[in-house]
């Protein structure tokens, strides 16, 4: 199973406190550890909710400063945990420069810019890449178990999908410039890459109606073109589908004992029992 | 099998008139007990329907003493009924408390409080609860087994279903914010929980059109997005479908002889016959 | 196999001229048969067009008199095909009462009607139903074997679909009721059918944007029903599918020889080579 | 295996520089040859690019010079390709009147004519052909195996599409010549192609929202087509998944040994090894 989120950092110390907080932030297996898992997550979910709340103009005008120390003592909590997970691994680079390192850094680090540079409001926003922390302890969670069924079936259906992709994106193009000149450029279709943004909005069946058909010949197109869609909308999930139903086949190493054969829907492994993330 | 809207009410009185209104009410296996749950299906249709069309104010202006004195029936017939099922069982704390207990007592009580507290009108809606009582009855019915059959699925790819769902949110938080920053606040996106309600009106394809990107950085993101959901509809599908063709693997004990062995969709016990509600 | 829309009408004299003409209008099987079957195919698509382009008022306006003569042709041509329908059977009753009766009948009366009666614009639709009549034609047709397949799937799946809509139906009016109290009657939820109107159009991914929810608690309720909506169009879709890989299984009776172990796909009878319609 | 798009010109010379051009242009097994590929595929897409972004009124009047200079460079090129194309090959003929010839000369000729004749401006717009020309470089990637499977998928299963297509007409010009009725040729409703508009609108889940009904009745009956449509929308899934879950039984013929037993899938030939397209 390739862990796509969270390496693991095996360099720990030998002992000391520092070996206890290394348990604590990066195992799960102690009570203190789920503790600490729970509390974060609950952190960050605060802290996204706050973010996302934060933008809708009257409440920031009511509650700004509410804002502003609960921002404080969360980047704190944050920055001490940063610190903590640097200090308590030997290869602090290898953890420093990992994609998930890196989106820890990317999390603190708005707060203090915008403690020197007051303007920039929108690097702010950067702040919502804590959401991505979720999937790291998500990823310990028995839950992942079921998430790999999803990735394995997308992955195994994914290079038709990209050919069916390749296909309706010459498609739209085509559409998309017919309806440019069949409404003459009026009507919203005021540029190609206006009319295929139409082209996308019709046939994925979104229509939010900002842009529609006026003539009667760029209404009987965009008939045709949505009695396609409505075709078309079929062969995803016909590929999707039959990936699901072969799902059974699909087998995975043991990482314990080496034996492959294991069913992708196994939680142990047949032959040596070991219990599977 | 889990019976989730109907409890079952078996402390009966041993004979006497109570006897006889408790098999009316309760089981409907006599004639009259049938009758009365086809009467009760067609008041409670009423019912809800008046409560509907009441709420159309051209409507409600011109024939409001009528709706008030059909109201006026319907609830005293009701409330006849709740106090004869408290009336017919031995235990009355286990039904008045039960769901469906509370939901029967929810269906009268808004009229007898509008009687002295005229001004809380909205609390009159709580009356469409009476439509979950339509459960009870088609609980019995023969109706339900088909019913099943699709609850079996559902409940068999349910986790798959969260995750599904986790990833989602995620996902459409991110593009939320993404949109936010691009259309910088203006267009309708003037905050992220507003962006995120974009978010989810173009990803379930729903498309109302009320808040739609403007800005050319904006309209492409939407059409990466658009091309996604369009997508992303076919794992949902592919998850409940794959679970629908597993349907006969499933087994349920038949109550009365203990066989395990019933296929998902057998109306009969194999081993001894039992007819399935 | 049930023949749905085109009784056959056996009562034929026995020669002379009517029975040819019973052998052209009502046999296929004669070069004369199925040139007679593509002419009326032509006239009433050319009748159904016609129909459609006249209700547009500007062409109307500036051919008015061309549709009044194009009309009264083909009607002329209908009313002495319908004469010479009841003419050449024995039992015109039989026709004339049965559905396709009616249906050649009430496409040539507005016509009559309208020279009386100038008033009647609207009757004139009516002469739509002509389109009904394809079907008669297409029955013969070698395409109805496809059909029967995709009919015999939707029948078998037509139980679980009713109780899934019956799911659908209260879960619509619960909702509506709900964005009918959160919106407090505003924002174009005036009333509860309204809203119903609302959820419909919101549940089925359409969206015309007529009508959407303005205040948050509106918009956050609309959220978790477009993502309903979105897991639960996954229903039918697996309901139908599971159904269509069954197809093979259902069998059905040969009318020559009477075996009933035909495949649902087969052509021709296993056992004595009848080839089906 | 048919080859739609790319027909082969076995005619070569049999050698001298010509045969080299040949092997470049028209083989792709050659260092060169793919090289040259990936060069025409690069330059095809700047041209589409520049011809989409052409049409933005802003962007055209500010950069119109770069885009002729570009438009001259691209269209030179092409020439001198489609020149090099005729030369190389014996029978020219075949080549000048194939699909693919004309959709090369269709390619370049927008251009010389838009020296002659300055006012046609949207005889541009064929350029866009240019983009078909990617299939003819697609066809010989390694892609097209994954193709050919949604291809035989969609072939298996299109007859029974053109029936649901048929019955999904008529359901449409019903409900379309119903709404004109309802809603009486107001509220956008203003002729029986406009009300069939927006049933294709509606049914097919799009749902602009420039026309929607007005009226309760009208209402009413957009819910029942919502919900149809709904359910509806399974029907083609359930056709193409069917026909996917069956992909592994069809099978093709080798070109070179005729073992016509190779798997859907397959990539080499079972005998004799051969490698597909």
């Amino acid at each position: 199973m390739r862990r796509i989120i969270k390496p693991e950092f095996d360099l720990i110390p030998a002992d000391g406190w520092l070996r206890k907080v290394y348990n604590v932030i990066y195992l799960d297996n102690t009570r203190q550890g789920k503790i600490f898992d729970v509390s974060l997550l609950i952190l960050i979910l605060i802290s996204v909710g706050l973010l996302m709340v934060e933008t809708i103009p009257l409440v920031n005008l009511k509650y700004h400063n509410l804002f502003y120390t609960a921002e404080f003592i969360i980047t704190m909590i944050f920055t001490v945990e940063y610190i903590l997970r640097i200090a308590c691994i030997k290869d602090k680079k290898e953890y420093i420069f990992s994609p998930i390192g890196i989106i820890d850094f990317l999390s603190i680090i708005p707060f203090y810019l915008s403690l020197f540079f007051p303007i920039i409001h929108y690097i702010g926003i950067l702040r919502m890449l804590r959401m991505l922390r979720i999937f790291r302890i998500f990823n310990l969670a028995d839950y992942m178990h079921d998430g790999r069924y999803i990735v394995t079936a997308l992955n195994h259906s994914s290079r038709k999908i990209y050919i069916f992709l390749l296909f309706m994106v010459i498609f739209i193009v085509i559409i998309g410039s017919m309806m440019y000149l069949i409404e003459g450029g009026k009507n919203g279709f005021t540029s190609i890459p206006q009319s295929i943004y139409w082209a996308v909005v019709t046939i994925t069946t979104v229509g939010y109606g900002d842009i529609s058909p006026a003539t009667p010949v760029g209404k009987f197109l965009s008939i045709i073109v949505m009695l396609c869609g409505y075709s078309i909308i079929a062969v995803p999930t016909g590929i999707v589908t039959s990936e699901f139903r072969k799902g059974k086949r699909y087998h995975f190493m043991c990482g314990r004992c080496g034996n492959d054969d294991n069913d992708n829907d196994a939680r142990y492994c047949k032959q040596c029992g070991e219990k599977f993330a």
